[in-house]
């Protein structure tokens, strides 16, 4: 197939572009980075503009702007497929354990390393490669394309909803396509048809006024790091089971015939441990690591603070401390719900001589999609061509809001066409994307719009 | 008394030497202010020689030096006094939260604010100026005087021990004066006979070797953030009481003739919470604030870090978390024995998915101090003279191990001649000391060596 020619012929130029895309230190989280962001989008915008999309804008949001491209070129006929990235990327810290300057990117044998290769820049710009070999081969891509990609993915996506909802008609189309995921292996292709959805908060507990001295207070002030390690403490057991009155009142529990299902995904424990870079495991006892990970809902604290924090010692007896908390959902959990519940039991469990505020940085609802429509079925396909081996369907971990979005404001399913690896190190230093799986990547985005033509 | 009056026509140019002195930065726990600690150090030396002490050494030690001097020209006959106190400060942050910068010294109304203000420039230069005063007006101090002023005291004295054993017969004398303390009030002289020891650790808990996406990793991967608060909060009850076995074990108990005694202490619990910046105290139902404060002792998280801590959101599973931890021991609480207690115990309640390392910072002795010496006598006499009132017998909460170690090392009590207030902010932005307090500190120790002279 001439497409698939094209695309392997033009891999060195597909490498070095994607290598201009990670240079961008498109951090959404950090002010200092707005211009970086601005840059991206632009880049983007030229990027589709030169894959032949008639239309490619950036559209602004009150955040970061939208990158918003059309070609309707297959006709009234033809199914329309959205698809979904985001051109922003995590901070990189802590900078001092990435072995190559994170937005310097960096081939070591067949990987390439910089912040947002496989988190989203290496995953999003298949997409676009895949196009533009239709482009020059067929004159233009078999079904209509829509894509948005947006700028704000990694604050949360404050902005995206509203514009989702606002321009419905402009987006409206028959499939989502996101390539936001990874695949069980190298060989081994897999598809993510459930999410975890996600509740961000920031917590703040204040006890004197201003730091006092830890000798002469001591004793008879409440410290807000005691406090606050006290309260974090209370809201999970030590397995990890989350202790807010209700938390699980929503909780959809696996059914028996699921879990044989993800019973059956290969998994070894010791590879896992390696992989994770832990001596153990952890969690709910009954559950495996798999379920734990993907069905479960859990509670982990992203970030502490308080008092001294520098070498050698100072007796303080600070006057704040701080502390990120997030908690991953499962179907039917409401966010907004879990937010609530948190924000009650903190304030139930505050002790009295500090002040409690907890903030509401982020939330984002999980997923389940159907695994039997056309575009699944299409993905379907495109995987086995490609790797040779029919994908296994699996539930996911982390949290993709725009898919349950997609459902509720464009009434529309997502295939998530991961092309990630287990071991991306996604916000971590040292984040990698594995370049054979960008150059099938632009081959399985080439065959799933040939596919899903018919 | 011509003595006092030279101190008092001086008191402008006293003030300006002080304000020198509390301009250089000599914060001895950051290697950044290495300079300033030898500046600190050859300023002093300097003063010494200026104001009449015929021998004035800054003597190395394996850190930061001993400023030494003597003045033995009052004889065989006459008391000898050794003056302890210290050159360096406490880091000056959080810097923001300063209303003028901390190591540039600013009068306002009656106040210098600076660090190092009160603890402890302000209050060692006292003696420099008073025995000036005596130079100048007798020619030389009616007792004979020695000066140990150390440069590690705010990083736990790691080399005054040794220093004070290896040079035993240098140091030779009938009694220790420190002023490191604080009286009760403007107009209530109070002298401090027991302090509270220290034994200061730090502890890192690691989880994964790496930072991970807790997404990915979420609900199988013990999260050293989450077991590192657990593990706090399970070293005390809600009221502060510890929870480490044996920790009480070798506590002297308050009798009840001391608890009476500290009951008569002046104390105002709505002036003592306005001081503290809390909206109530907090901590062992048992005992009054005043007994929580100074002689029971304690558990403070000093400080704590891990993971993501910059402005939004990052899902970060991070690698690794800290916190300093320390506590005020009373008498006979052993540090060494508490240090090892608290790591048996952190040991026993580690959570077997993450690693737990601790380390020993810092330690200090509680003491207890005689109080019918001569020494303290002239010093009641001294404090009667120059406020007008009998100072009372108070605790303190804070630590001054060199107290124990005058006792232990040289065979001598120690009168803690203490000049600052409540509300000086030690260790905390925007430290002060009374200017009222530094010119009759002057005076209440040239009446102290005159009464000790007999």
């Amino acid at each position: 197939m001439k497409t698939i020619e094209y695309a392997r012929a033009n891999r060195t130029r597909s490498l070095a572009e994607l290598e201009e895309f990670l240079r961008i230190a498109s951090v959404s989280t950090q002010p200092e980075h707005e211009s970086d962001i601005g840059h991206a989008a632009e880049w983007l915008r030229d990027r589709l503009l030169s894959a032949g999309f008639p239309r490619a804008d950036i559209m602004p949001t009150p955040g970061h702007p939208v990158v918003y491209a059309e070609w309707l070129a297959a006709g009234d006929g033809a199914p329309t497929i959205l698809i979904y990235g985001h051109y922003d990327v995590q901070p990189p810290d802590p900078l001092e354990e990435w072995n190559t300057p994170p937005f310097e990117p960096t081939i070591v044998g067949d990987d390439i390393f910089a912040r947002g290769a496989a988190d989203d820049k290496g995953q999003l710009y298949v997409h676009v490669k895949a196009i533009e070999a239709f482009k020059e081969t067929e004159g233009a891509p078999p079904v209509n394309v829509k894509c948005i990609f947006e700028g704000e993915e990694e604050c949360g996506s404050p902005n995206l909803e509203p514009f989702i909802r606002e321009h419905a008609g402009l987006l409206a189309a028959d499939a989502a396509v996101i390539s936001d995921t990874h695949i069980m292996g190298k060989e081994l292709p897999s598809i993510v048809y459930a999410l975890r959805g996600l509740a961000y908060i920031e917590v703040k507990v204040t006890g004197p006024e201003y730091d006092l001295h830890s000798g002469i207070y001591g004793g008879a002030v409440h410290n807000p790091i005691n406090a606050l390690c006290r309260m974090i403490a209370q809201l999970q057991d030590e397995n990890g089971h989350i202790a807010i009155p209700g938390f699980y009142d929503q909780v959809r529990e696996l059914e028996a015939d699921e879990r044989a299902e993800l019973a059956k995904i290969p998994f070894e424990r010791k590879e896992w441990l390696l992989e994770a870079g832990v001596k153990t495991d952890w969690g709910e006892p009954a559950y495996t690591i798999v379920e734990r990970t993907t069905a479960r809902p859990t509670l982990d604290v992203n970030g502490i603070w308080g008092g001294y924090t520098q070498p050698g010692t100072k007796t303080v007896l600070p006057s704040q401390a701080f502390a990120k908390i997030s908690m991953r959902l499962v179907p039917d959990q409401d966010p907004a719900e879990i937010t609530r519940l948190l924000q009650n039991y903190m304030a139930e469990i505050a002790p009295p001589a500090v002040t409690v505020e907890v903030r509401d940085l982020n939330r984002g609802n999980a997923a389940l999609v159907r695994r039997d429509s056309p575009a699944m079925k299409a993905a379907f396909r495109a995987y086995t061509e490609v790797f040779g081996q029919e994908p296994i369907l699996v539930r996911e971990g982390g949290s993709i809001p725009v898919v349950a979005t997609f459902q509720r404001e464009l009434g529309i399913e997502t295939v998530l066409m991961g092309l990630g690896l287990p071991d991306d190190r996604l916000h971590s230093p040292n984040e990698k994307f594995h370049l054979p799986n960008f150059y099938k990547g632009i081959e399985t985005a080439i065959h799933f719009m040939r596919f899903l033509a018919g």
